[in-house]
């Protein structure tokens, strides 16, 4: 009935697919570390804002949940249909609207992708450049919901600090707009934050306006390597400490490095297998120089030892590309039937090497084959296990390991996701890392904005406490 | 009713005090640029969140309206008290907590100042510090409520940026906690982003965890004259944009170095009156050195003249005076019956000299004393307007201005509020800003979370739209 009404109301052959193949890709990913039952009834493919209000008021009116969709990379089943309902794919809004060059700033719609939206602005010879940097698949849309970051955090902050305005379609189909397009402002509530983060299930994001920062005049890398975990994590607080602006900083333990290794997507180099650091330096040539210097004797200072730094673009994109292969490098290890579970804890600073070297040994104990890498800066990192989701009792430790791991995050005053956000897979932590009181809280403001229920449901929280 | 029962469950002689004096102190402020009608019926001092949150749960129940209180430095009469109720004084919750060093984060009570917080965390030789600066006498709390900046924030960002969490008291005592200690997560709602600046309309806030930056091993500042405010503007646009990492970059226009000169603070140096961007630099030495070269670059190109940079301490105290002193130096100039109404509108960079240039010749025309200072690298300014709020005539000319300026940031699509916040003032600003279905948003959030409207009531917004 709702489907009907919305080809009647918004004539275009296919604003609805309920192809089965639309459906599964639509509420099924393989990345994710859990994916519930049930799937979308439908997919939508609004080519404008007002498009998506004509759906939300008609699905308002049916009670049918709407499930916001863009890049569809999330990890937590964010984009799952646990209660079916209709998945909004932004595939056909993905535009720059409006580059502001002497603001630096860019108004974008929700399905374009940060490496694309980049690609543009060098293009365009702007000279700016959008430092949010998630996985590479990720795009604006999905980038607001999750409150995404990347290793460029340590420097640029994460999404919530990048966004200006947001167009929000609400769940009866008001359209509103958070803010005009001032770079800082103290003008009521701050619906920016609370927007980004939500998860879709406050509102439906179709139109932002984003800061871009300065392209830096000079990027190096460097490398190197520690005895320990614990020697690399005492360097980077250090680094920290000092105050040296790093662009960023990485962790990532033997078994990564081992991982790039067996993955030959680096070859012919092969990397000591040992706990590694990877910086990135951004600024004036004097500048990079300068910060270049600071960090190697700290590093020396912390028993690293074969420090490299890049002399040449073609060494910057070599050293950088070990970290950014990680990943991939861990995929290309799965056998038949197996994936990569990614966990994604943040701790204060000071107990990064604890979590890690604890998660390490318990991990090691139960046999689970698993790397870590970490944006240490942040005190987040995330453990890559690879596992057979099928086997039960491969399923089974992984989940205790993992639950093991949020608890211990938890117990250092930390969080369950730095970066990844709750989603469907992590309701329970969020319950133990906030408490009911300040779920109260959240809740209330779901009930208030979609007293229905229907954008996103069971993300985040669930409706009964 | 409500008095006794708080007087009766915490036992303390001085909990709750009814002198006038203090009354007054708590409901009306000679720096406001607005004051309503009424006063509190009493000031309470809580000297714990138990307390605060007691206090709460008995003002629920006889419907008694909280209005929270720290610096008491606001401008938009955002403590006045139009429906009576309790002032909430935290006169007496004024301690550091807990300072985690090694986490770069504090956590602090609501009536810690932010020079006190600095003095303290210098003397304990953490070389950390809390980097946002509004008014000096400004606290914590009320730089919570205010989501406010300062000069630092065009390159530390503003206050919503540097809270880790916050212990909140809700409208019926509930204590709640947003989150634990990381310093990065995207675990559920970002309630640190709504409180922050929500002027304690959702809830009180006795608790703060922020993060601290690392004090930089060299500070230098300097100061350049432009022929015009469109040229300093230019010159500062290309700062912006050539991603000189400024550490502050005010601007002052020459009627304010004028008043500099007449204040006499910073005898026996006589400024030039013109247009003058103040710069302050902060990393290695090396670094700021480069900058000092980069900047006196660019200036030169905008007709920049007379560039001077402080060669030593004394000279760094000396240039940056001018800009500390202005608004003292303004208020000396009141006459018997005089004040100062201080604007505070943001809007896109590009627009900023267009902005100046229009109100500041329209101040003229209507022959009202107007000084302008501004944040340049946000986009912000103000306008200190001397004025008899007695005199009907003066005052209404100054009202129009400023409904003027607020229109015409708003047609600039920037903000009517850059940092001082909406309070009782600029209620209406607000509606025009974001229009009567954005704050249908922000009413459903506050009549979710308070829902007999207790919490600081007439401020942001009204219960009726």
């Amino acid at each position: 009935m709702a489907l009907d009404e919305i080809r009647k109301e918004i004539p275009i052959d296919d604003i609805i697919s309920t192809d089965p193949d639309d459906l599964l890709a639509h509420g099924y990913s393989e990345w994710s570390t859990t994916n519930p039952e049930g799937l979308p009834v439908a997919v939508a493919y609004p080519r404008s804002t007002e498009h998506v209000s004509t759906i939300a008021r008609i699905c308002h009116k049916y009670r049918v949940p709407l499930i916001p969709y863009s890049g569809g990379s999330s990890l937590e089943g964010n984009f799952s249909a646990p209660y079916g309902g209709i998945s909004v794919d932004f595939a056909f809004m993905d535009k720059i609207i409006q580059v502001n060059k002497e603001d630096m700033d860019v108004v974008v719609q929700p399905s374009i992708g940060w490496q694309d939206l980049n690609n543009q602005l060098e293009k365009m010879g702007t000279g700016l450049f959008f430092p949010i940097d998630p996985g590479p698949s990720a795009k604006i849309g999905g980038m607001i919901g999750t409150n995404c970051s990347g290793t460029n955090a340590v420097k640029y902050g994460t999404m919530k600090d990048w966004v200006i305005n947001l167009t929000v379609v609400l769940a009866d189909g008001t359209v509103i707009k958070t803010r005009r397009r001032p770079r800082k402002s103290s003008a009521g509530y701050n619906l920016n934050g609370l927007f980004v983060g939500s998860e879709g299930t406050l509102g439906l994001v179709t139109e932002a306006t984003l800061k871009l920062a300065v392209v830096p005049e000079e990027v190096s890398v460097a490398v190197v390597s520690f005895p320990t975990i614990r020697a690399a994590a005492a360097a980077a607080a250090e680094v920290m400490r000092t105050g040296i602006p790093v662009a960023a900083m990485e962790i990532m333990d033997e078994v990564q490095m081992k991982v790039v290794n067996m993955g030959g997507a680096t070859a012919p180099r092969v990397w000591k297998e040992a706990p590694t650091l990877f910086f990135k330096f951004a600024g004036t040539k004097t500048g990079v120089k300068e910060n270049i210097e600071q960090v190697q004797k700290i590093v020396k200072e912390h028993q690293g030892s074969d420090f490299e730094f890049a002399k040449d673009e073609r060494e910057k994109k070599m050293l950088w590309s070990a970290r950014k292969e990680s990943l991939w490098s861990m995929l290309a290890l799965r056998k038949e039937g197996e994936e990569v579970f990614s966990t994604d804890v943040a701790v204060p600073f000071s107990r990064l090497a604890d979590i890690i070297e604890v998660s390490k040994k318990e991990m090691d104990e139960l046999g689970l084959f698993a790397s870590i890498l970490g944006h240490i800066g942040d005190g987040n990192f995330h453990e890559s296990i690879i596992y057979n989701r099928h086997d039960k009792v491969q399923r089974e430790k992984v989940e205790t390991c993992v639950k093991n791991m949020v608890k211990r995050a938890l117990e250092m005053e930390g969080t369950c996701t730095g970066e990844h956000s709750i989603g469907w897979g992590k309701k329970e932590s969020l319950v133990w890392e906030v408490g009911q009181e300040t779920l109260g809280v959240m809740r209330a403001i779901k009930a208030a904005l979609d007293p229905h229920w229907i954008l996103n449901p069971g993300k985040i929280f669930d409706r009964e406490a």
